[in-house]
């Protein structure tokens, strides 16, 4: 008679609570064992349980704070995690528990951390985004258009003064937006001091000759002290955002970022992101990333194109979209249901190897709450920098007006000879 | 007639610059292109290109500054990247050039960072481990016999009051170190300030019963302010030791640990990293990993076992274990030579899935200069912890004294037990 196994970690039965629960969505491949014992292991390697029994395990209180399984459906499985097993508002530990070591388990050939859904325990320990997407518009006074944006290109290698010209023209152009690109912090070429101001000075010239509202996204990553003081600097010399890159910095710079409450937006690049969600079997996916950003406060975060220089499905790009921008997401087969409560929304950025006439598309897609960035799109004009925006801000206005950018085209010149250039 | 491409990233005649150039090697697979217009992609986007031309990348003094690739084998591709391009001693911005936007290029089907080699540059703004492999050894006054671990178990869940008592357990039975678990921080059960300040009291204790030096890792994994407060604690406790959950906690944190020089070893564990360094054809290398912790100045790191219940192949972590603990490491087929010129060694440790039978296996394959750590392998003794400690220590004792755990077992019973236990 084969003795059956007792899985101490499946509960097949369980509702979890809204709450107290965190839910983890995993998609696991076993390694030559049932998926109910795969299952198992995840839950309890990421929770109260290692590989062979313990004395301490069978304490009564320890074993009240057991994963559970409630969920396997084919090769996804769903994991409540009672909020006792973290401290609350440490990003780093929720993520030691639920994606550490259960990646390089034996027990399974592959496993992907699909989604996760916070309960309000956990919700209501973290400030969320300061300004969000509202805020963003407010601060920018831009209704309802898309916000238009680019990257400093060559993304390296510029100097100051001549990163500071290729800012002002980006902004007479057109842009709202202008930004650093993830590489730079503080070269020696383009140091951080001087490039701050130098470019915040333009960014004000370009105000007052537009009588638009213009922001310089500058790039703060750095070791945990030299970013807060460049982030202090940037406040105090009247910036509107901070750009940093959440995931070569890290999630407790990141939380200490946030937590200083700056009067400046934080403007999240995910470099790195594609290391761990490209592969569709193994790794963490962006909406995990997205999830958490939304949860400590980033005000806007890069999501992807669905069209360009970058791998992306533009399905996939509209859940992320809807995760960090609606108050209550619906499950879907690879998303958990979450109810934001006061969490406000991200405003979702679009960005890495676009042209004017990707912008239709983005915004059939992504909708109006949206930031479109073009690096190459805007300086990889032939007409040069500054018409060059003038043919993105075209595109924009071309899309709010309901027209085609062909159409449009027409009578906008810069458009014409844009959508020439890039077919 | 077809133009021929040209690969303006690409110089097969280039000689890296030790002083100069930092490194990097890649395992590429195209996406329906070559591997050299592949190759050209990567060096582009990870230094001043993008996908398209810019007026500004023509400048004379951008160009300088290009990447090179200037190898190409098979899939293997290296790429030189000059100094100038980083922020030197800015961990999160090098990571953003050489690790960041690749990982997600239509280019490639997949690319994963295999190593990395810094220049004398890079590596003279770093401080590296304060203590190292012989630091820890005069700390621990232990001279050559591999140290031995536990990790108090069950990984969370314990009150403060029985965490300090299991460790006092592992101590008298002959533990050197005692660590908490990856995601143990400050959970209600188990506050951080009483967790210390109760578990080095009991380290105290063990040293004076035992004659012993006996050390305390305790998890300082936070948001960084509140994990330097932590770190302050346990130095102003008198603690040897902290640990941190680099990859969680991110590079920037760590970064900012390490530059506070406090009087006690650095402890890094890697929760997470499979997330990443799994797949072989994608990712990040634990290697690199293991590359950047040295460089900050971590002193000891979890590289794997290659055995027990975490996969890990154990001539790909014999290669991991040289690159931290050699002072000049050669190539092989996956990793490139480096001289680390003043930086230390970093003390190598096993952990995952351990107990006292797969010593001998450890210490052929990694050396003496190695912590063994097991947690279920010493609280799921079914002696109880002290007696379980007593056998891992046999164990050690053993291979030091060129015996067979079986031979030595005859006149050791608690190993005898044991042996009998985890067959």
């Amino acid at each position: 008679m084969v003795k059956k196994e007792k899985f101490e970690f499946i509960d097949l039965k369980y509702k979890p609570s809204a709450r107290n629960d965190l839910v983890c969505l995993f998609r696991i491949i076993p390694n030559r064992i049932s998926i109910k014992k795969a299952a198992n292991t995840v839950a309890l390697e990421s929770s109260t349980g290692t590989w062979t029994e313990v004395a301490g395990g069978k304490k009564d209180y320890v074993k009240k704070l057991r994963a559970k399984v409630f969920s396997i459906h084919g090769n996804l499985i769903k994991v409540a995690y009672a909020s006792e097993l973290f401290e609350l508002d440490n990003v780093p530990n929720i993520l030691s528990s639920i994606a550490g070591n259960i990646f390089g388990m034996k027990a399974v050939k592959s496993i992907r951390l699909e989604d996760v859904s916070f309960p309000n325990k956990i919700l209501k320990v973290f400030k969320g985004p300061k300004y969000g997407i509202k805020g963003v518009r407010k601060m920018m006074k831009i209704k309802k258009r898309p916000l238009i944006g680019t990257i400093i290109k060559p993304k390296i290698g510029l100097k100051t003064k001549d990163h500071a010209e290729s800012a002002y023209e980006s902004w007479i152009g057109g842009c709202d937006i202008v930004k650093d690109d993830e590489n730079l912090a503080s070269q020696k070429f383009n140091k951080f001091e001087e490039r701050i101001a130098r470019t915040l000075e333009k960014a004000h010239q370009a105000e007052e000759e537009t009588g638009e509202k213009k922001a310089y996204l500058v790039n703060v990553t750095a070791e945990t002290k030299e970013m807060m003081k460049r982030a202090q600097l940037a406040e105090d010399l009247g910036s509107k955002y901070i750009m940093v890159d959440i995931l070569t910095a890290g999630w407790a710079a990141v939380q200490t970022l946030r937590e200083a409450n700056f009067k400046m937006a934080i403007h999240a690049h995910r470099a790195m992101h594609a290391a761990f969600d490209r592969m569709p079997q193994h790794g963490i996916s962006m909406m995990v990333i997205a999830d958490f950003a939304r949860l400590i406060g980033v005000d806007q975060i890069h999501v992807g194109t669905g069209i360009g220089k970058l791998e992306g499905d533009i399905d996939d790009i509209e859940e992320i979209n809807e995760d960090i921008s609606l108050q209550k997401v619906k499950a879907t087969k690879q998303r958990l249901t979450q109810n934001w409560g006061k969490i406000k929304p991200v405003m979702p950025v679009s960005s890495g190897g676009l042209h004017p006439g990707h912008i239709p598309f983005l915004i059939k897609h992504l909708g109006k709450d949206l930031i479109v960035q073009m690096g190459g799109g805007i300086h990889g004009n032939k007409l040069g920098t500054m018409l060059g925006a003038i043919a993105a801000r075209q595109a924009i206005d071309a899309v709010m007006k309901k027209q085609s950018l062909k159409q449009y085209a027409k009578t906008h010149e810069e458009l014409r000879l844009t959508l020439k250039q890039w077919r």
